[in-house]
């Protein structure tokens, strides 16, 4: 066992008698701040905790039917593995850690000394002739830094530009788990089983500002297949989309689309150059109409016909309320002379015709767009029905997972549950089963000694029987014990007093109902009390 | 969704190719550094991930039998919350969170600015005529440390602790789940039902060199009942030790002493002063012997007469191989006089004769000591026989969780198991169940397009018999269908080739003992075959 704060603690300070808190708290006691918690992290009690962890075993159930495997990474990566992954605005939302909380630690002088590399690259790199000491940062004055400055990177400047590539301890924590997932696959691939076929659902942490809805601590669940070409796994992976929302009783709709039609649409408009500007713009759809598609592309420069083929045909027939059958003719008309765009279609023909039935509906929706350039292939979305809420899932095909750790060529599929979002879906529809707000099932009321030693047995016989159940922990008025019980949310109680005592009974009772029953102490575990 | 790597990744680029790692991502693969996880952290694969929550659900089964309620706490705290809990060596491998990976960003600055603060207030404070850039960054001894420190955290009219107070943004990750949950508490009490008993388990972290056994991330699992002093709970908490670990098939002495008893010892060897040195020579007792324990005692002052009461009267009986009922009729005369040692033995007595009947022993241990100061009533500790290891478990009762932010009077007794340490008992002692390392269950074979269309519908079936089942990614030979099921240790195959497809069979293959059924494509769901 590890220390934890009971056992350091003690330790600190000497003690004179035990029942005594140490002074140096009972002096902070009045300068003491307002306990609090970090902006956009939250604090999980015992009904979130039921409720989250009925979506997340639901998903976890899911994942493990299909044939899924667990993988749990570490909080803290380097820092190396997770900058320059995310892009500049992404890189300064990581949560870099520093090794102590001791400000003249290692780890602060290694951030220190980044900080100086940094400052004369960047003084360096705009090619002026400013002396780095005269930089003024904010509020430290310049004769402070210039000392500092001169510490550090009088002996050598490569030598320090050197000592800090050799500094391996630079930390950060997980900002997504794509990324440690590709890192662990590129460490592991020559041990691994492909397709390797892992699922995993830990918490990310993000430097965002926090906001509705938007956390600096949240989960992700997320399984890929890698190490895989075959569509199969895309059929898989909607079924796992249909089957968790079927089971979490959400009505949705799965969106379908493919990269390889995007990319055939700006070969079609002879454009393939304006790939991502037609993207961009389709995927816009949504939110600014035709009429604000059209404005965008003529803006990136595309010509009347480029526009008309984009908005009047393949928007058009994108967005009209057919059937699958009916838009997948119309592109395989439109795109007759295209191979990209034609083996798009196959694909998702292929996934359309293997798809179990499911109550949920896989739609082809061409204005989902998703990663611009991560993925390649079949691209999926979910939203709920009814309910107004951005996606709650997506997930697509990519190339290439680990080529940015030195390993190539392994692509897969993965897809991803949002799991706050899902979350708010389902308080707002109503969704949560209701006996999960149950913890404790049976509350056995103390009565006095040698009544509560009765109860204690009999309680340790509905245990066995994996009845969640306590006893009061000290003898009180009945009053108190049924308040107890209903604030607990508590169902049942089994009531012992000295006349049950002497009748070998007790009375259990539904504390909704408010129904009550005697029944035989050695008759109790049988539970047929449950049905009352 | 938020977005994750996928899809800011795709937008950093431009793409003209879809189907092509973008350029930047292209050059880094030269100099790029082999993948690796920072120190003392690890990666849990899927066998490792089945066999941890193995251990964290049989754990959290029981702590929800006996009533206690989940409670998840963020992952980072206010550094504030933590800082001084833990005593100086403690604050040492709190791990600090700056906001952001910018070096340059607002949390590096601040760091910055008390960086130049800190030294410029130790400058003055000794108030030498040192040239403040004379000091030496690396040589700052602890010393010099800590007394700034104390400087800042204890002198409240100073406009520096004011500064620091209202930085609120300074973060670290949690160092155990019992400040957390006291921060709260603290925070929640005038919501929360009392007695309120909460169980937790989640991730620590500690900067501490990592070393065998030593992991920078670790779990804790805790479970606490706090505001209420009813001896019940020291009960239910006995019994969740048993019942974990009879349910874990972990053969455990649970030891019990209390703190009044040692306390008690102190009073009547007539030096209530020594507690602290006594407690701390006894509980060495383990490591150093009898011998040692009275050298240690002498050289504390204690005279002969004190070191002979506690060595050849407390200690021998203690350590002696005698009964728990042996044990106490000696402790009642040892004790006779004394008030605190008759509460102490009082109490274990109705903790002993409560305790219900389970394999697991409870066993009064004198020597046992745990938290010096901070508990103050029954302590615990679990060891496990037959094995070379540390304590697998611990905990006891105290008097004042919450008095650190500001809310006193929250007494309460908790207990903590040691997964990595059961983990590892569990490895040495072969008490893993055999199936914990089958995750799918079933491999279908896949034979050709039509096959593994029937194969498809068959799988769905099982999986909504709630049978785990893959089919094989692809068309394949045999032999590198059998392979992969062999690597994922899948029990069973179906087999369907061109003949079953005709004649709606398919064949059942139990991996292990190579026996092989027929059996008709409708029987299949109904898996009988399971008896294979």
């Amino acid at each position: 066992m590890r220390k934890s704060y009971r056992e350091i603690f003690s330790t600190q300070y000497s003690a004179i008698k035990i029942i005594t808190r140490p002074s140096v708290n009972e002096q902070r006691t009045s300068t003491m701040p307002k306990p609090s918690i970090p902006q956009g992290t939250r604090d999980f009690s015992a009904e979130t905790v039921r409720k989250r962890n009925y979506i997340f075993s639901t998903i976890r159930n899911v994942f493990e039917l299909y044939g899924f495997q667990p993988l749990e990474t570490p909080a803290m990566e380097n820092l190396e593995t997770l900058m320059g992954k995310y892009g500049e605005e992404g890189d300064k939302l990581i949560f870099r850690i520093l090794d102590s909380g001791n400000p003249f630690g290692k780890e602060f002088f290694e951030a220190l000394k980044e900080f100086f590399r940094l400052r004369f690259e960047y003084v360096e790199s705009i090619k002026t002739p400013i002396n780095p000491y005269d930089v003024k940062l904010k509020d430290i004055d310049a004769e402070k830094i210039s000392f500092i400055s001169k510490e550090l990177l009088d002996n050598s400047n490569s030598k320090h530009l050197t000592n800090f590539k050799n500094e391996t301890s630079a930390k950060a924590l997980r900002y997504d788990l794509t990324i440690p997932f590709a890192r662990y696959v590129a460490m592991n691939h020559g041990q691994l089983t492909f397709p390797y076929k892992r699922y995993q659902m830990q918490p990310v942490w993000r430097a965002d500002r926090p906001q509705k809805g938007r956390y600096r601590e949240f989960y992700q669940c997320d399984a890929d297949v890698v190490g895989s070409n075959s569509l199969l796994n895309e059929i898989e992976l909607a079924n796992i989309y249909a089957t968790v929302f079927e089971k979490l009783e959400i009505d949705v709709e799965i969106k379908i689309n493919s990269r390889k039609i995007l990319s055939g649409l700006a070969e079609v408009c002879e454009c393939p150059d304006k790939l991502t500007d037609i993207t961009t713009a389709i995927d816009k759809y949504d939110k600014i109409g035709i009429e604000g598609v059209k404005k965008e592309l003529v803006e990136k420069g595309l010509d009347d016909e480029q526009v008309r083929m984009i908005t009047a045909q393949f928007l058009f027939i994108s967005t009209h309320d057919i059937t699958n059958e009916q838009r997948l003719i119309f592109l395989k008309q439109f795109f007759q002379n295209n191979s990209n765009g034609k083996k798009g279609i196959e694909e998702i023909e292929f996934v359309l015709n293997s798809f179990t039935t499911h109550n949920s509906q896989l739609t082809i929706d061409l204005t989902l767009a998703r990663g611009l350039n991560y993925y390649t292939g079949i691209i999926f979305e979910v939203k709920a029905k009814n309910v107004a809420m951005g996606s709650i899932g997506g997930g697509g095909r990519y190339d290439d997972l680990t080529g940015l750790f030195g390993v190539p060529n392994i692509p897969g599929v993965g897809i991803s549950f949002g799991v706050d979002r899902i979350y708010d879906v389902m308080e707002e529809l109503k969704l949560f089963p209701e006996d999960i707000y149950i913890g404790t099932k049976v509350l056995f009321f103390n009565l006095g000694e040698e009544e509560s030693k009765v109860a204690f047995n009999l309680m340790q016989q509905l245990r066995n029987n994996n009845i969640a159940c306590e006893l009061f922990h000290e003898t009180a008025k009945f009053d108190k014990q049924f308040k107890y019980a209903d604030k607990k949310n508590i169902p049942y109680a089994v009531i012992l007093g000295n006349k049950e005592l002497e009748e070998k009974t007790c009375n259990v009772k539904n504390l909704k109902t408010s129904e009550q029953i005697s029944v035989p102490q050695d008759k109790l575990q049988e539970v047929a009390w449950l049905a009352l």
